[in-house]
């Protein structure tokens, strides 16, 4: 996705994306604050000092799994053109965006602790952030514009701003509520209301035949 | 509140209290695990005997202190007769809400991590939870079978939902966004766009003047 990342030293070694994916796997079901690195090179069948060589710190290792996912979302959410989008494709768009949020499910249960811990994460995760909030508001401005959305600029901000919102947290309180406290174990079905809930914010706004069909979608999604 | 509670011993201690008021203060400045028994029993000026006769644990601080939110959020939410409760009232009962919020906020920051860590906590938690989403759920009901919401049975369910997730995340979201990690820091503006938000979720669903009150009621708001 991005060559100068690509090309940087170390980028693509085997064993940094075996320790990468152990990663994943470590922070997903146990909590980041309750993995070492220790843990880390035992799991991935490495040696302490040759993942030193790959991370020097956890927080390394926190923020490469940060880039990954941002490659993962942007190429979901990436429209190549928005004018092209309607609102059907929104479906789809938010059943992808929770797919990657599940595969990176860690990153979003302990949200305000890695942020306050690790600065040169919450630098990109801010950015990406707030760029996902322009980018919605921007395809629901378009769908208003194009006739598709009856909702003044003001609804178009806050509709966007709770999208982001319900997205972001949603798996996060699908744990509290089903005591599962990492939601690397949320289940296809809590993902598949996560999506209902997000649209559901979006059908009010809808006039007519779309308003129907949402709303028959809606259900479809609902009995998941 | 409840006077079962208020009988047991210990219950109205004068010191009792001074240790609930210094932990809400350090654990909404700091967050619950930066901040040790011995830190509590120094900044509240008795000794760490003392405030292991009145709390074992910080996990019993953490729950006193979640009661006390409870009978908080109680006092807010438990309106008489929902028969009598129109649209109007609406911003002042979310108005409050999040006040309460605000005043406990590290129970929300840190959400997920309290939830998974204090069992006990967890209980009372997610017991309140479902409660306020129920109620939540049946207080729009009543507004739509009284012709003030436009809205269906499975939409009233999403709806009420998400105005719960909306409020419980809004200030931990602020807290991201503006790099302020211990939301005992939000602002008053931080609280009034976390009501606009929740409120602008309900607006869709109003139609002709009341529609048109929330949405100036709701730029006051959002100015704010």
């Amino acid at each position: 996705m991005s060559a100068s990342r690509a090309a940087k030293p170390k980028a693509s070694s085997p064993t940094r994306e075996r320790v990468l994916d152990t990663s994943l796997r470590l922070f997903n079901e146990q909590g980041v604050q309750h993995v070492t690195t220790n843990h880390i090179a035992e799991e991935a069948g490495i040696s302490p000092g040759n993942l030193y060589y790959h991370f020097r710190h956890k927080e390394d290792i926190v923020v490469a799994l940060y880039r990954r996912y941002e490659v993962r979302a942007a190429s979901v959410m990436n429209v190549p053109d928005a004018s092209q989008v309607s609102i059907d494709d929104l479906w789809l768009l938010v059943h992808m965006a929770f797919e990657a949020i599940q595969e990176y499910s860690f990153l979003f249960r302990d949200l305000s602790d890695l942020n306050a811990e690790y600065a040169a994460l919450r630098q990109r995760f801010v950015a990406n952030l707030e760029h996902s909030i322009a980018r919605t508001e921007a395809y629901l401005m378009h769908l208003a514009t194009d006739g598709q959305l009856d909702a003044t600029a003001m609804e178009v901000k806050a509709l966007a701003l709770n999208m982001v919102l319900v997205s972001t947290y949603w798996l996060a309180l699908q744990g509290v509520r089903n005591h599962k406290p990492h939601p690397g174990g949320a289940s296809d079905a809590d993902l598949s209301r996560g999506v209902f809930q997000v649209l559901s914010l979006v059908i009010p706004y809808l006039e007519g035949p779309a308003r129907l069909a949402m709303r028959r979608e809606a259900r479809r999604y609902a009995a998941a």
